[in-house]
């Protein structure tokens, strides 16, 4: 039997040891897509304990903070609300989420966990009920005391050497600005996150449309056109600031293609309040999602599509809670036709920008690595790229299935790796993770004879997928 | 080499062997979910050899009886339909079956079928063409004279200590009544299946409708909520019965709320013989199937949804054999928006009653088991449950991929585990190949150093999933 | 550390290597599906260096020849289009191929690629960059000389018995009559594929029908019953010249019964130039392909039936390179209803003929085998049959997944095996490495005790998987 969670977890074989602990295991972490707030990093924020660090609670300015897979995990426990978000003392929530954790056999979460106690607390024995109390005193302590357990001091333990925040398009990027001055041993850059312009059909809209005016010193904006204007400025203030990526959360991949006047008149229906169709959303959708995307390729920056996610299903809870508590689920897509349409016309004219996508849907993994086939170019070598198993699929099956998709289906010694998507600062052992699951998958091939014991050739692929290819696709030096 | 289908059948680890062996094999078996006949248990009925509880064949009475996932096997290789469910003899089609079953390596019937001889006959030998014969005369023999081989005899020898059968609103229950005054060493209850009056498209709806009323002493009903006020008392009559579980037969989940009123149309409109649309039959079903979900609730019964099937695909086989004669097929569903609505809505008002949601579409368990995750609530552990891989994937790759999903995204640990829907009393048997199956799961996890070698938790896993989960969910003492 | 790709490759356990050694690796190959071209088997083509086999380039007379998939991971690795099917020198694309094959860890093109190498040039090392001068010159040198590096040569040397290509209906199968008349050691047979007949609203319809009228002697065909009539007497022809196999490559499979008069109304529209819905285009493809499989039905010929593609999805790139140049993606389906119902049409008039069904999209594996399983019958073990794991799934992962489902949901022993179904004379690896796959898999299960070690069964049904059953399927003696 193996030892728990030991240094050789995960690797199960000889040359997968060989490949994390030579290569993989010391290179730095380019985690170019999470949701850190630099205000936090700024302010080296300290934690009173775990349960604030994993559990969070109710922010003072209202809405909640906090990790929602352990909520989500929690209730399905029969933990009552209370002590998952709710008042309950913070000792008592830990308890409840070791108790749900020792339940939680074949779960990354409880892995990931693990994995935080023993990198960051060098605690090896995996979290109980019966350890709890210990656990809690010996972590509560550290995160007072410990010099390395700032948020700052988290950053530079886990070797992360850039942090692609996501913000919204209207932020002025004040806390960038300050983290730049700073000597910190990582770079934080702002990620362009314009999802609130594109969502017409969603509460909100035109508010916001207005806050984005103002971000450009408007009073308000009245065409799709000066919309996409409004955008490219934004993007500008944000690629002084050393952005490398954007992102996109769709619920699905739309293209239908229409003129500059049809995209106009839906988006001043949009904003004189009145009800538009799914088909005109999609209208002025298509046209932001080409403008911007030309704009990325014309910059340089990599492009990030996420979708396949139906957002707060459950309508009691998004009363109580809001968005963003655990309350979300894999949704089914059937948009490739609209994907490889949208990407074809940005082809026609050499500017489809670099993209990776994402999609929560496993089943779909393969369809989409054979459409990103048909859009690869001499630009970068894997221009187009099949993202990391994602949020309810980052696990050892997801992340095995979406390797051996991308293997079977492209290169995989071209693929930009992982990234922590995480509210936490703790989570960057999810790196580690899929790097040992990436040089255990790699070491059987070469052990059973599927691929050669080439040392040059295996040291540039580990290299590649662990640190150096997300480096080259982002430009990050 | 392993020696075939020995004590140790499934297991390849030694943590494994241990958790079947000391923990899972001897719980006793809470078959939650089956078609047995409550009247074949009370008369304590024999057979004349094993085609006659293998094969079936006609009823004198009209139809057929029997295993169509034999029939299906059998057809696949090429046998005639007279040596399946004709009149050919008994014998020669048993024979026939062992020359299919030999073919059907990696079939989840080869190992069924083999360890029901070994549990049941004491056979140890794998069913041949060759040894055929000598079967057929050792099993005949058994089946006519030992004492452990009528229907009681296997209950019993199977250490089950629970049968929900799967029973119509309209069943007066005789056999369940006469069965309770029975000393039988385990509890037989009927599971309430209203899909009769809920399949408001299907031919024969009309009369059910009829047959529904006069079992509350009615001639007719005649709007939607009477339907409702039947089926509430016809429950009752149930839950008198110790029913502990309710069972829905759906071609998809629909969602289409609508007024009373409007569902009594619809209910009047197909009483009259008048067509009605899709989208009006969905309000009619969504009514009732609130209506009932309520009313579960309410009662503290499970409910279960099983759905992604298209029955009776092959119209000429239809004509000839009837429905359940081994013509269906998976089917594609995307209709978890609605499931989540349906959820959502019940929930609003503190309805939703525990809920098993059983899919036939591999494909969807990733989907299912989100969807699940944002309606669980305190009421007890793993209220809302991924049902055990079923029909189509009730084999070893089924089961695996449905407790990894689980495991992945929700709590493995909270899991209430297999069911048989076997229409065969020797099937008891698939108890004891999923508690294997999971035993090597977890045990693999262990010795992987992937979960600690933590005897209390792992104790309590497994008795769980094999046992004390469903006791706790269904409320079986 | 097992040798790469040693005589045991792919071989995991005793009992494989056995099942491998002693009954697979030496029975001729059928290979029942391939685009090879007569003319150039009967022409006993030479090559002048391996870019020319692998990568091929441009026609003299237009298009392009060669192999996409090596084209799709070139682009992958951002080699720019000269050095993939460009003017660039032959020697610097094989040195490109070699660059991007050393990335392509997990892909089955590397193994396909290196076992080319062993088996036809002797090569035992894994082609890199740093030996492709040495492997260039080797191989060049082979390719000019060697006598069993022709066409023919290739094929004797591969140990293949039947050929089925791919051929046109109005084809004369000029090269096929001069193939039966020499003494190839190896049959020749052409397939029936009546795409461009069924497409009626792709661009060229009309031109290709007045082309098929003139392969009947008339000038034009006035009426879908008159396309019917043309491509059985087309058919006849294929069939006098043994034809053993039809194919069929549809978007999806549609099935829109309809009158005669409808469907010739539909095609007189589409010869008319005018536009025609997908519900008229629907109609009068059902209409041909139920003519086309009763017709089949009668002449006792293999349907295959290929489905779940998008071509040409990069608008750019067709209009540079035309079709069949690497930018197709698997597309998703939702055709199984209507797959059923087009079954169960032909099925009532018994007129149903033997049918491989293959879709790109693995997720559909489960659906289709169940689908299947409704239609056996007992004119032949395995009449209807899950095909092979193709195209983009043409993996260790594909093919295990493929005969996992089939080994599951219906009879693997009657499984009819693998096709090349490619354009190149190298291909025929395929074959051993499919061999090896299903031995491995098989052996697996028998050495872990879940298959009895009884040598007849397993010989038959491993002989049935490499060679028996498609001898006894297609009828080829």
């Amino acid at each position: 039997m193996k030892t728990f969670m030991d240094k050789d977890f995960m690797l199960y074989n000889e040359t997968a040891k060989h490949l994390f602990h030579d290569y993989a295991e010391a290179l730095p972490i380019i985690d170019y897509h999470c949701h850190l707030s630099p205000q936090e990093i700024y302010e080296d924020r300290r934690y009173n304990n775990i349960a604030e660090v994993w559990l969070g609670g109710k922010n003072p300015e209202g809405g909640y903070f906090g990790d929602h897979y352990k909520w989500r995990l929690m209730r399905s426990n029969g933990v009552p609300e209370e002590k998952v978000t709710g008042d309950a003392d913070a000792y008592d929530k830990f308890v409840e989420f070791a108790k749900t954790l020792e339940m939680s056999i074949g779960n990354p979460m409880y892995h990931w966990s693990n994995l935080e106690l023993k990198k960051y607390f060098g605690i090896d024995e995996a979290l109980t009920e019966d350890n709890a109390k210990e656990i809690w005193d010996k972590t509560s302590d550290m995160l007072k005391n410990d010099k390395d357990l700032t948020t700052r001091g988290i950053i530079r333990k886990s070797n992360v050497k850039f942090i692609g925040t996501t913000d919204d398009p209207t932020d002025d990027l004040k806390w960038h600005e300050l983290l730049a001055k700073e000597d910190l041993g990582f770079k934080v850059c702002p990620s362009f996150r314009p999802d609130k312009a594109i969502n017409i059909t969603k509460p909100g809209f035109k508010e916001y449309i207005i806050k984005l005016a103002n971000s450009v010193g408007k009073d308000t904006l009245s065409s799709a056109s000066e919309v996409c204007d409004a955008l490219s400025k934004r993007f500008d203030h944000f690629k002084a600031h050393g952005c490398k990526a954007t992102d996109h959360g769709l619920d699905y991949v739309m293209f239908r293609p229409c003129s500059p006047e049809e995209a106009d008149n839906v988006f001043k229906k949009a904003m004189e309040g009145k009800e538009i169709t799914k088909e005109e959303a999609e209208k002025y959708q298509t046209a932001l999602l080409l403008h911007l995307a030309r704009k990325y390729h014309k910059e340089n920056v990599v492009m990030e599509i996420h979708f396949s996610c139906s957002r707060n299903v459950n309508e009691r809870m998004l009363k109580l809670e809001g968005p963003d508590t655990g309350y979300d689920m894999i949704a089914k897509s059937n948009c490739y036709d609209e994907l490889a349409a949208f990407f074809s016309e940005l082809d026609k004219t050499g500017e489809l920008p670099k993209t990776i996508v994402f999609s929560l849907d496993h089943n779909d993994f393969n369809q989409i690595a054979t459409c990103l086939g048909a859009f690869q170019s001499s630009e970068v070598p894997g221009k187009m790229q099949l993202g990391a198993a994602w949020w309810f699929l980052d696990s050892r099956d997801g992340m095995e299935e979406q390797m051996k998709s991308l293997g079977n289906l492209g290169i995989l010694g071209n693929f930009v790796g992982m990234l922590t998507d995480s509210r936490s600062f703790l989570s960057y052992t999810r790196h580690d993770y899929f790097r040992r699951i990436a040089c255990n998958l790699i070491g059987k091939w070469v052990e059973d004879g599927e691929y050669p014991d080439n040392e040059k050739a295996l040291k540039k692929i580990i290299e590649g997928i662990s640190y150096c290819n997300a480096a080259r696709y982002f430009g990050i030096e």
